[in-house]
C-alpha cells in the first residue's frame, strides 16, 4: 500500500532554487513509491494578497510549468488548483466550528509569520484561518505523509487536533491523521548568504533564469569577505560558493578537495565561482528549456491542470460528503 | 423589475410563535411581489453546535415543514440547504482575506451574541466569521433586500462593506449592495413576558404545538401580577395576554374594548386567556394539521428541498464564477 502524500505551493511567484533543493526534487524521487498529489494552492496565496489577486493567479501557470519542467509528471503525480475545488472550502467551514480563535493565535508558525508580515493589527480573518484550511487540504486528499520543515510542525499538530476532534463529534473514524515527512536536506539560502532564498528579497535565482541572470547570480554570491587575497586561507562556513556546491555539484571528492584547498589558501572566489555557475547553467539549462516549451502551450498547461483538479474533486468531494453523512447532513446523496 | 430578497433561519430547533409574527407571517405576504429565496442556514447552525451536530440535522425538516405550513409556496419562493450550496463556503474563503479579525470582533452583533453564549474565552473561528458566511449567502443570491430587526444592521453594513471592498479589489461592479427591509411588527416576548421567545428559555409556542401545549403556555401567561381580584383596575403594559391579543386577534376594536375594561377593573384574567387561547387554537390547527401531514412524507419534503438546492446552486455558482473571473481564477469554464 503506497502512503499518500500531499504537497503544493503558495502560487505567489515562479519558484526558485530553494524550492528544487527544498522539495521540487523530492518530489520528482517520491512520486513513483507514494500516492501523491500537488496542490497549487492559490486560496492560500490570497489570504495574505486579498487586494492583489493578479499576484496570485498569474503565477499559478508559471508554477505548473516549474513541476513539469522540473520532472514531476502529471501521469504519476495529481497537481491540482486548490480554489476549484470546492470541497475544500466547505471542509474549512465544518472545521472552522472546532477551533477556537485563540487556539489559532497561539499557533508558533502562525504567529511568526503575522510577525514577518505587514499586517499590523490588520489581520485578515482568512489568514488568522489558514492552518484550519491547511487541515481540509490535507485531510480532503485522506493524506498520511505531509512534507513540511521543522517550522511547519504545528500545522500537523494542529491538523491531527481537527482530525480528533471531528472523529470525536462524528463518533466514528471519517478523518485519517497525518505524519510529518521532515526534509533531509536543509534550507538554501539565497546567494546573498540569508537564511531564505526568497523572490521578494532579490536574494533568488528562479528555475527559469536566463543563462545572464544566472551569471550575474553567482557573480554576486556571498563568501568569505575576509579572503581578499587567492593565497589567503578563506573560510568554507557561510560561504555561499560551498553551500551552493554542496547542493548541487555532483562530484562530492572534487568539493572537498576544493574545499580543502579554498581553507589552505591558493583558490580564488573568482575560480570557484566559475565552477559554480557552470553547474548551475548546466541544471538549469534543461530545466529553462522545458518550462519555455510549456509555458508556450498555455492550453495544454490549464488541460493539464483540469485532468489533475478533476480527479481531485472526486476524491475531495467523496471527503466531504463523509464528514457531511457523519453530521447527519447529506440529504440529497 | 422585483426586488431580490435572502432570508432564512438557522435550523436548531422547529419555529415557533415569535418566528411567524417576525417573519414568516411577512414571507408569505412578500412572496409574490418580490423574488424571494429562504436559506436553511445549517452551516451557521454549526457556528456555536460544532460539537452537536445533530441538534442541526434533526432539524431541518423540521424548520421546512414550519416553512410550507404556514403557506410559503416552494413554487413561488426558493427554500434551499446552505450545506448543499459550496459557493456558499467557497465565497467566505474569498471574503475572509477582505476583513480584518478586530473588525470582527467590533461587530456589535457578533459582541452581544458572544457575551450571550457560553463561549467564553473560547470563540470558535467559524462563529467569529459568520457574518462573513452571512455576507457570502446575501451576496450569492445578489439580494438586494434583507429582512432584518434592527440588532442585526450591522451585519448588513458589514456585508455591504465586503462587497465595495471586493469591487474595488476587482476594478467592476461583481456584487451588488443590498438594503435592510426592517420589519414593521416590534419581536413577539416569550409567555413569561421575557423579551425574547425561544424554544431554550422555555417560553416559546412552536407552531406545531399539541392543543394541550397551547393550553398550558396559555395558562402560564404572564399577566399583570398586581391584578389580583376581577374588579381591580389592571394593567396593559408588559402583559402578555394583550401582547398577544394584539398580536394574534384579527378584530382590533374588540381587543381595543377589552383593553378598556380591563384597565378600568372587572375583567379577570381567566376570561382574557381564554379569548387567547381560542385566537391561539384557530390559528395553528391548521398549521399543526399541514405540518404533521408534511412530516409524514420525509421523501417529499427531501424532493422541495433539493429542486430549490439545485436552483439556488446555479445562481449562486455564477456568481463564485463572476468572483473568481474578476480575480483571474477561472481556469476552468
Amino acid at each position: 500500500m503506497k502512503q499518500t502524500i500531499l504537497t503544493g505551493d503558495r502560487p505567489t511567484g515562479p519558484l526558485h532554487l530553494g524550492h528544487y533543493v527544498g522539495s521540487l526534487k523530492h518530489r520528482v524521487e517520491l512520486q513513483h513509491s507514494h500516492s501523491q498529489t500537488i496542490l497549487i494552492a492559490d486560496l492560500q496565496g490570497l489570504t495574505d494578497n486579498g487586494h492583489n489577486p493578479e499576484k496570485v493567479s498569474s503565477n499559478i501557470l508559471n508554477v505548473l510549468a516549474d513541476y513539469l519542467a522540473v520532472g514531476i509528471d502529471p501521469n504519476v503525480t495529481t497537481i491540482c488548483l486548490q480554489s476549484a475545488l470546492p470541497a475544500l472550502s466547505e471542509l474549512t467551514m465544518y472545521y472552522s466550528n472546532l477551533v477556537t480563535v485563540s487556539r489559532l493565535e497561539r499557533n508558533p508558525t502562525v504567529k511568526t509569520e503575522i510577525a514577518s508580515k505587514a499586517f499590523g493589527s490588520s489581520i485578515p480573518v482568512g489568514f488568522l484561518n489558514y492552518p484550519v484550511s491547511q487541515a481540509a487540504d490535507i485531510t480532503a486528499f485522506k493524506a498520511t505523509l505531509v512534507p513540511v520543515g521543522d517550522d511547519q510542525l504545528p500545522m500537523i499538530e494542529q491538523t491531527n487536533e481537527i482530525v480528533r476532534k471531528l472523529n470525536s463529534v462524528a463518533d466514528k473514524q471519517v478523518l485519517v491523521e497525518c505524519k510529518p515527512l521532515l526534509s533531509e536536506t536543509s534550507r538554501l539560502p539565497g546567494v546573498d548568504g540569508k537564511a531564505k532564498m526568497s523572490k521578494s528579497l532579490g536574494n533568488a535565482i528562479a528555475l527559469g533564469s536566463s543563462e545572464k541572470e544566472i551569471t550575474q547570480a553567482v557573480r554576486k554570491m556571498y563568501t568569505d569577505p575576509d579572503h581578499l587575497r587567492i593565497e589567503d586561507p578563506g573560510k568554507i562556513e557561510g560561504n555561499m560558493v560551498f553551500t551552493y556546491l554542496d547542493a548541487f555539484h555532483k562530484d562530492t571528492d572534487m568539493v572537498q578537495q576544493l574545499k580543502a584547498h579554498y581553507q589552505e589558501g591558493g583558490l580564488g572566489d573568482s575560480k570557484l565561482k566559475k565552477i559554480v555557475e557552470e553547474t548551475l547553467q548546466e541544471l538549469l539549462r534543461p530545466i529553462r528549456q522545458r518550462r519555455t516549451e510549456y509555458l508556450e502551450d498555455k492550453a495544454e498547461l490549464i488541460n493539464i491542470l483540469k485532468q489533475g483538479t478533476l480527479k481531485s474533486r472526486t476524491e475531495t468531494d467523496l471527503v466531504v460528503n463523509e464528514v457531511k453523512s457523519a453530521f447527519g447532513l447529506n440529504f440529497f446523496s
